[in-house]
Parts: structure tokens; sequence; C-alpha cells
């Protein structure tokens, strides 16, 4: 968080754009000292206060609430109560990284309030047995989907064969709820002729995203399939380490990157902070600072393209945090 | 499946095995015919009169129940009235088909009678909303759990570093359910000292198939996990095509590849025997003809590693169906 907030300033600083940082605290040291996730006020000033959040890994696996869940973890509090419906995961192969035999460069939709996440914390739990239910409603299917093709219409990649697609992911051959969702995305689809309507079952999703991931634009699908998938898909461009991540609601955003803590390497100088700083791009744009967005992810390319920044097999950089951060800078 | 009845019959005739096949129809054309997905009878054939059963891909993607799913699947009808509460599906790259850091290696034991699936066919669903339950019980976790560490006693198997482990695969930092998967996986585990209790989330495992295969030997976890983590595994290994699995009860089981049916190749010779003749020395081994399972076994491996058989990009031989046919018959 640290090796971006000297980026974004430094960014923002060259397109004479003026950036007011506040700080809240959250995650599981917050809840370990007051017994809450977040500062009491918080979600208050997110919606009112901020023109944006972005939101730094604060979780502990080993704090966990009575019912076995992990305590710290924000997603689901900050989800729900801004309403931030589409979680967007651009999972794009930075240059250098790997070889691949077609561009990555893809975005994945997930719904962000519904689906089985909607049972967070409120699922049944006895001696015997434990349930969450997987619950889909017609409004927020009907606004993931309209998001997706949206996304579809307005970014600039496109997959391998240069078609503009949509692919709905689910497992409607065997789930009502699922069918339901396909269901949906088809009658939306009518909407957008100019955008192709594709359907993958999850398992072949899951397949699909290793052994030919070109043939893919923006995916749409529900919260837990694309918590999965998305991580699959960073794992086929160089780890979660580069992936950025934006939680979109009609009137509140906030952004973060796709991975978690990591408290084993923490204060070592080993974590990438590229998805953080994607993320900070990402942030930049949504606000309107398309420019400034703009340079840093250009700044990143750069420093990838031509070797500044190198991935150790395990996804951490080779340079450093500190050498990620100085090669970000000086290509600004 | 015919190329897999010939090699079949042809191992089975070296060692002096004697086998005998029986017919039973079922799948999206029999519903067609018959509104049942399987003949009249068959299942209680299946308990009681064969020593085991091998399935053949019997799907049609369009063929759809009223409620918008898929009506052939024959997996919900066998898996749950047989109770083969073990889904077995090694993943293992043969050798020849990609250049791969580690080896890969491992079995996922997919919990199948219960989980999301459970809910197959009796979801809720209106015109405003749709759902499906996710439930976990005590004797179902136990029982699978129970299999999973008895599979990696029992396998030769074992991960790069060389310990063996079961990997409990789980959402447990948000869901209920999966915590009380969890919890049970530990209590079971500590019966089983001599293998190391490892721990993913299910996100983290979809990443780290991809990108440390080499890690696992044993996952065990929930239906739906399960159905996507081994399509994925899949794909690292050459995709489905290569890919047997085993349906395994206290009394009953049957044996499938992994993969659909394929009705856009089918009759074309294009298809990969590999999965269905691994899927059949499955089946041998289970009913104790370990010695013809090796045969088998054996020759496959042998038709690829001499390169007899190579892998077209999109999975399907360069040989065609007939030709690894051919190449295996010719090394039992
Ligand atoms: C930490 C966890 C609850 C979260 C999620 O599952 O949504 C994370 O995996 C993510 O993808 O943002
Ligand atoms: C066809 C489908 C219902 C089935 C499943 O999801 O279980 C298949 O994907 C499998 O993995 O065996």
């Amino acid at each position: 968080m640290d090796s971006t907030r000297e980026v974004l300033a430094a960014a923002a600083s060259r397109d004479g754009l003026a950036v007011e940082f506040g700080d809240e605290r959250g995650g599981a040291a917050t809840y370990l000292e007051t017994g809450e996730p977040l500062v009491t006020g918080a979600l208050e000033r997110f919606r009112n206060e901020y023109d944006a959040v972005l939101k730094g890994p604060v979780g502990l696996p080993e704090v966990r609430k009575p019912d076995g869940t992990e305590a710290g973890v924000l997603g689901g509090v900050l989800r729900n109560a801004l309403d931030t419906y589409a979680n967007v995961r651009p999972v794009r192969l930075l240059p250098g990284v790997r070889d691949s035999a077609s561009p990555i460069d893809y975005v994945i939709v997930r719904e962000n309030t519904e689906g089985l996440y909607l049972s967070r914390g409120s699922g049944v739990r006895n001696e015997r047995a434990a349930s969450d239910q997987l619950l889909m409603t017609r409004v927020g299917v009907e606004r993931i989907v309209r998001f997706a093709f949206e996304t579809a219409r307005a970014r600039n990649g496109a997959p391998s064969d240069g078609v503009r697609r949509v692919t709905c992911v689910d497992k409607s051959n065997v789930l009502r709820s699922f069918a339901f969702f396909r269901d949906v995305f088809d009658e939306i689809a009518a909407d957008y002729p100019d955008v192709e309507a594709d359907h993958r079952y999850t398992d072949a999703a899951a397949h699909d995203l290793v052994a030919d991931p070109g043939h893919f634009d923006v995916l749409v699908t529900e919260n837990f399939v694309g918590d999965m998938l998305s991580d699959l898909g960073a794992a086929t461009v160089g780890g979660l380490g580069t992936c950025p991540s934006g939680n979109i609601g009609e009137r509140t955003a906030y952004f973060e990157p796709v991975h978690g803590s990591a408290p084993s390497i923490a204060g070592q100088d080993a974590a990438n902070p590229t998805s953080q700083l994607l993320t900070a791009a990402m942030l930049l744009d949504h606000v309107g600072a398309t420019g400034t967005a703009k340079r840093i992810t250009g700044a990143v390319e750069a420093a990838y393209a031509d070797g500044a920044v190198r991935l150790n097999p395990n996804g951490t950089p080779t340079c450093g945090t500190q050498g990620v951060t100085a090669a970000v800078l000086s290509r600004l």
C-alpha cells in the first residue's frame, strides 16, 4: 500500500491532479481490538465523503469467529453494505511474464452481493449438518449481466478471434438457480446484438481458462464461482500479484488487489505491488482521471516489457517490492 | 466405448480373465424415447448383477427438462441411487504430452452425494428468484474424508517433496457449511498421523493447481467444487481426453471418463479414447484384476512415451481414435 500511495501521488502530481488521502482502519487487527472488522463511521464516510476507496489486504486466517468463519474478512461487509454488486477482475498477461500461445486479456465480472455468498455468516450449523443457500434474484442477475455487456462494449481488449463476447458461466445443466441465471442472461443478451452471447458450464470454464484463454473477452458469473475462476485466471498470468480488481455499485466503488494479506511475507520487501498499482489505476479510471490511470498502467507495462521487473516462479518480483516501485516511478 | 471394449477384451484374454459384458441404455436419447434417463431395471441390475459398471458419455446439452436443467445427465441419478459417495479423479501428466516444471500426479476425491448437488432438481424457482442449497452432513463428510486418507495411504504417487498429504479444499473463511467440512476433516485427520493434513481455500486451490501442481497428492472437497477443480486439473495435463474417474460406494461402483459426450465430434474418429481406457483400468483395479489393469495403463503410457500418440493443442489425438486404439492394442 505504501508503494501504491507513492506512485499514485507522483502520477497525479505529473498531471496536476490533486489527490487527498483519508485513512480508515479495518480487518483482522481491528476486529481483535474492537470486535468489529471496520472502525465506526467508516461505511458512512465511504458512501458520502470519499470519491472512491482503495483497500489493502487485511485478513488473518487464524482470527476466526465462533462459527469458524474468518473474522477480518472485509469483503462481505463492504460489498453488501455499499451494494457494490459488480466485482470486476481483469486478467491480463503482462509483457515478459511467460510464454502463451495466445494473448490473455479478459475481464471476469463476478456478481458480488448474492449467489452462495448471500449466506455468508447466516448458514445453519449444528453437530450433524451445516448448510448455506445459493440464491439468485432476477434484479440481481439482470444488473450484473447488463454490467457485463456494457463492459464488453466499453473495453478495448478483444479475444484472439476479434469477436466481442460475453460468456455466461453457469451449471444450468444441474442446478435450478444456475438455469435461472442463464435464462435471464439470454433475455438481456437480446438487447446487445453487437456482442456475442456465449455459454460455458462452470467446469468447462475452469478447463478452458487454462486450455484456451484466448477465447475469452468478458465472463459473467455467480459470486462463489467468480471467486475461484479469478484466482485460476491469475495463476495463468503470473499469479495474484499482478491482478487488480474493482467493486462497483451505483453510487459507491472500492478497489482492491485480488490477493490476500500474505502475512508470511509481510514486511520482507517480497510482495509484488503490481496488483495494488493496477488497482489504483482502475480507481483513477473509475473517478474520471483516465489520463493518470493510463500513466500508471503504461509505466507498469513498460517496467515489465523492458525487463526491469521479472517474476520468480512463485510470483514474487526478483527486484523486491521496492525495486518494482522504483521501476514504475521512473517510468511514469 | 468401442475402442475400450476392444482393448479391455484383448487385455483380459492375455491374462486368461473372463469378462462378460452386459449393455444398459441411458442418457439423453433414452430420455427422449422413454421420458426416463435410464432403462427400467438397470439400477437393480447395477446393484445386484454386475461386478462393476463402465459408463460412456451420454448427455446432449440441448435436451432439457421443463426447469431448464439437462435431461440426459445420468451422473446425479446413478451417484445418488447407487450411493457411490466417492468420485475419484486421478490427474496425471502422461509422458510427452507437455512440459511441466514438476511432475503432475494427484487424485481429486470429490464428494458425490451431497454438497450443492444435493439440490439437483429440487431447487426453488419462480419468476423473481431461484435457489439451491449446499448441505454437508457429518456422516457424509466423515466418510469422504476417510476415503481420501485411505487413498493417500494406498496409492503409489507422491508429490514432488515426497510428503504424503491430503489437502482439504474449502471456503471455511466465509461459509458455515465449509467451516463444518473443515472441522470434520481436522477431526478425522487426527486418525492418520502418517499423512500430512493440508488446507487450501477453494480459490487458492484453483490457483495452486495451475501454479504449483507438484504440491498435491490427494485433495478432498465438496461436490460442486470438485467438479470444477477436476476439469481444471485435466486442462493442465492435456485435456479431459486423458482423465479417468471412478464413482465408488460401499457396495457398488461405476466408472466413467471425466469428459462429456462431445456430440460435435462424434463418429469422426477424433475423440481421444485415453480417458475411457484408463477408466476401464480403474474398474479392473477395483474388482481385483490388478494385473490386467496395469497391463492397460502400461500400454497407454508406453504409447505416449514412445511418441505413437501425440495430442493436438485442442486435446484430440493426431492419430485419431482408432490410431490410439491400435497403438495401445499393440503394446498390451
Ligand atoms: C477473502 C475472501 C472472503 C474473498 C472472497 O472470497 O470474496 C477473496 O477471496 C476475494 O476474492 O476477494
Ligand atoms: C454432466 C455433469 C452433471 C457432471 C457433473 O457435474 O457432475 C459432469 O460435469 C461430471 O463432472 O461428471
